[in-house]
């Protein structure tokens, strides 16, 4: 021990890094597990190793304090081993959504520049097709999955497992402010480009403490402790999985993480593994009480955090009724994306009641320093009476301080020192939050935000559409599901009918343009789109109008 | 709202303040309570309005940011009121020991130099005969239990309760820097006079997260939520209570304040408000469970953290059998206090084991972000083997920074970026710490520390005193108490016994100079006080050649 920085009488100045997440853990939980698929199960005593190499490996490759190190893989112990090797060499670890389409996907890589991209075998193709507007990548280090050990294509660097193999043993892992940036991610919002969102040490950290308060410190039946069994159903490229695998990290819990999403594989796992704990979004909930494979699983034990988009409460109703804990919780991406969690106060006891399905779909009581208001659109604050409407804005430790690179995009975000969410509600006198409507809202349909603009946009590139709006129609398994209404031009009048349009818009599924789930339901041919008197789209009058037939089915 | 100070696209800097804490609560648990004896209980709404008075008083006194608001009381709802109120306003909230001798009680409330002094009736008499000496002390404010409404003495500005009635509705606690130093607290050291500690609100904030994880996260057993009653058998002088008020504040949680120290009354409330979590010392664990009146008491909702001294296992079977789940907690007044808390990992089960009750009895396994290690006398970092012993050192974002106003002292207490705790121990592989003994041991009595020296410097004042040495040993009850070699000088031989000696420290707790829990329990008459070679006290050859004599009764 070297005494030179710190002469006696001196204070340790402790910062607010992830690091200090890894470390505590390491030395109380040699017990802990990290498991991925059906392939691999090691213990924290591997994983801190395997941190320490991977950091080396990345090193060796060039990475410095506030490069950016990406990743497009599935759910993984690589992700894990990201979380915490890249922050905590001082460099960025950047997540990217493989389900967006080609342009955005492009996007986000490119807008984030990393120096290293960690790619699964199975987006290797996609990447080489945009390898030319990835400038900034320098390396690509390849994921596999698959045992063969086939040649190395020549764009890549080298292989992640092999890499860590030949990787030193060691790695200083120094101290530095708790203000550099540890991670970045890409939220796809309403209109046009994905925006990145950076977050740093301190708020992760802060953000981990605060979630593993909100998930063990409310309400009786929900609780995450270092006994629990994690597994996300939920990609960890968003939001960091929900900043679980941190808390998990930090507790020394057991983590699975399920690779490809399959929901037979994930049943499995839930039952090889007793998993414990989740975090899904409705849909995914929805898909596995419905499953044949659910029926012979014992649930009794299991918790599960419903995000992304309202609980139904039809599907409250029936995890509880099949021994599911489940507790609503709000996040945004911009928000790290802890905000609020459904807990239940006080007696609500263990039957199944109309005020505490109620309660479990509200967005929730604010996390630990967290502060949320509801304003009106000049900003003054509305009373927290349970009727009074609004905005919702958030102040918290770990918001995004901006959109990265973006700072005409920043100013809509944040407003009189608030983070303006974009979501409409009230606040009741006992603080639960409940979200209404969004703003411009965007189509929530199975966790995924389907932007109406991009649709539109598509849409409107028939030369027969004159005009067009996408409205999101209630859907009891999606949430939301997207429908298009359609003005045709004069020349196509009787020409093009509703069959001819989804025959269109499925090429741009086929060109990577437009992601799978993002495909309308319906399109419905109308004389004209009503619009405002400033030549907005007019949902009121379009949901009077033509409401029925937008829910009508095929 | 006034957008001035943040233009758009400005993010909220969020300091870690204390007002955070009090703020997040406030909107989300209006069914909350304070409960104050059997005389006052009121809502957390009640709670918020006194805060913002008492905050109004204090600034109509002439209180500011940067100056010293004093409390010496017995555990209430004042305490509470002061740990938010004087901080938010960005002054120093000291507590004071009124326990300790009048020196040491005189230099510790002199040595914080408060602008405003509260004072409970009880100890109005010891502040008049030292106020002389406190001379920084520009306003005592006069806490009265008692209902008659006698006149005020003119030595006091005003009464707590009419100042707050005339107090204003409204107080702007603004944000500031979250290193402002927050409170000031005074710990009985094994030499000389009380060294004083202050906590920033970062610190403090911090601590509170870290807490409320180390509380419900790890073992089965062990959980704090917002809906425990809580109840301090310790002073809130001391730690902040173990930093239960901040928690219990946050999450909402109802709380009891037992006034006055009186096992009947705290049985009584224990009864009447279903306390079921509280922190004690082990002496007051055993003096419960050996009352009367708690035979009749079901304490099997109740858990109960047990710090200040080892929990003997006799003691920890006796609560588990009356169905108290106990957990020991390993604090440093240093750090503020929060270290370790001995946590059961994975199935221990319901039943009443050897093991369950050893890891009951550890100091614990670290809490979220502290670090600690066992060092040897250079400072090299021992193995965690459960074997290697050495000094144990920590690192936290809330350990003291110095000791205040008190250079030298600090010097021993930071070395090589570590806290030097003065205890020995080790660590074993599953990360659980063992204390085995202090290295310059204090003698602990009852959760109280006893100085060796002081007390041998008082024993030496006598004449017929040639040396004398001081010596901690092992009782049931308290855990230590002193016990006194003494050397007569050859004029005195025959004339001076124990029984005189025991009458001369008499008089010191006249004058109170020494609290009467420090007065030694025997006097044994030696020919000559054990010394090493560089002539200190050799407490090794002491045991041997002493041992029974000093423990047999009287």
């Amino acid at each position: 021990m070297n005494g030179l920085p710190y002469p006696s009488g001196t204070s340790y100045e402790y910062p607010l890094i992830i690091k200090k997440l890894f470390s505590a853990t390491l030395n109380c939980h040699p017990s802990g597990t990290v498991t991925y698929r059906d392939r691999i199960t090691y213990t924290y005593g591997t994983f801190r190793e395997r941190v320490v190499r991977l950091a080396g490996a990345l090193a060796a490759l060039g990475v410095k304090k506030g490069d950016v190190v990406g990743i497009v893989d599935y759910n993984s112990h690589r992700f894990l081993e990201g979380f915490f090797a890249v922050p905590m060499m001082g460099a960025v670890f950047a997540t990217f959504n493989w389900r967006l389409g080609s342009d955005e996907f492009a996007h986000t890589i490119s807008h984030a520049s990393p120096k290293v991209l960690l790619v699964h075998e199975d987006f290797l193709g996609r990447i080489r097709k945009i390898r030319k507007s990835l400038a900034g990548v320098e390396h690509l280090v390849l994921i596999r999955d698959s045992e063969h050990q086939a040649r190395l294509p020549r764009s890549v660097a080298g292989e992640y497992e092999s890499m860590l193999g030949k990787a030193p043993e060691g790695f200083d892992f120094a101290d530095f402010d708790e203000n550099t940036p540890a991670t970045l991610y890409y939220t796809a919002g309403t209109t046009g480009l994905p925006k990145g969102v950076s977050f740093t040490h301190r708020q992760i950290v802060l953000q981990t403490l605060s979630l593993g308060i909100a998930l063990s410190s409310y309400s009786s039946e929900m609780r995450f402790s270092s006994q629990d069994v994690f597994m996300p159903l939920i990609p960890m490229w968003s939001e960091h999985a929900w900043g679980m695998p941190y808390l998990a990290t930090m507790l020394g819990a057991k983590q699975v993480y399920s690779g490809k999403y399959d929901t037979e594989c994930l049943l499995k796992l839930f039952g090889t593994h007793k998993i414990t704990f989740s975090v899904c979004v409705p849909t995914a909930l929805h898909m596995i009480l419905e499953h044949p494979l659910s029926m012979g699983l014992d649930f009794s034990s299991c918790k599960l955090i419903v995000t992304g988009a309202r609980l139904p409460e039809k599907l409250a109703r029936a995890a509880l009724l099949r021994g599911i804990r489940v507790t609503s919780a709000f996040g945004l991406a911009e928000a790290c994306p802890l905000v609020a969690m459904s807990h239940l106060k006080g007696d609500l006891d263990e039957s199944v009641t109309e005020e505490k399905i109620r309660i479990l779909g509200s967005a929730g009581l604010p996390a630990p320093l967290v502060e949320v208001g509801v304003v009106d659109t000049v900003g003054n604050f509305k009373k927290n009476d349970g009727l009074s409407q609004g905005q919702v804005v958030i102040r918290a430790p770990w918001l995004a301080r901006e959109y990265h690179r973006d700072p005409r995009k920043t100013k809509d975000l944040w407003k009189h020192g608030w983070l303006y969410t974009g979501d409409i509600g009230f606040i009741n006198k006992d603080g639960y939050l409940c979200i209404t409507e969004r703003v411009r809202s965007v189509i929530k349909s199975g966790g995924e935000w389907i932007s109406h603009l991009k649709i539109e946009n598509l849409v409107r590139k028939h030369k027969g559409v004159k005009d067009a709006a996408v409205v999101g129609v209630p859907n009891e398994v999606w949430g939301e599901r997207p429908v298009v209404l359609v003005q045709i031009s004069e020349e196509y009048a009787g020409v093009l009918d509703s069959a001819k349009l989804a025959e269109f818009m499925q090429t741009f599924v086929e060109t990577g343009d437009l992601p799978k789930y993002a495909l309308p339901d319906r399109y419905v041919i109308v004389d004209a789109i009503p619009k405002t008197g400033v030549q907005k789209i007019d949902m009121r009058v379009i949901k009077q109008k033509y409401g029925s037939m937008m829910e009508s089915g095929d």
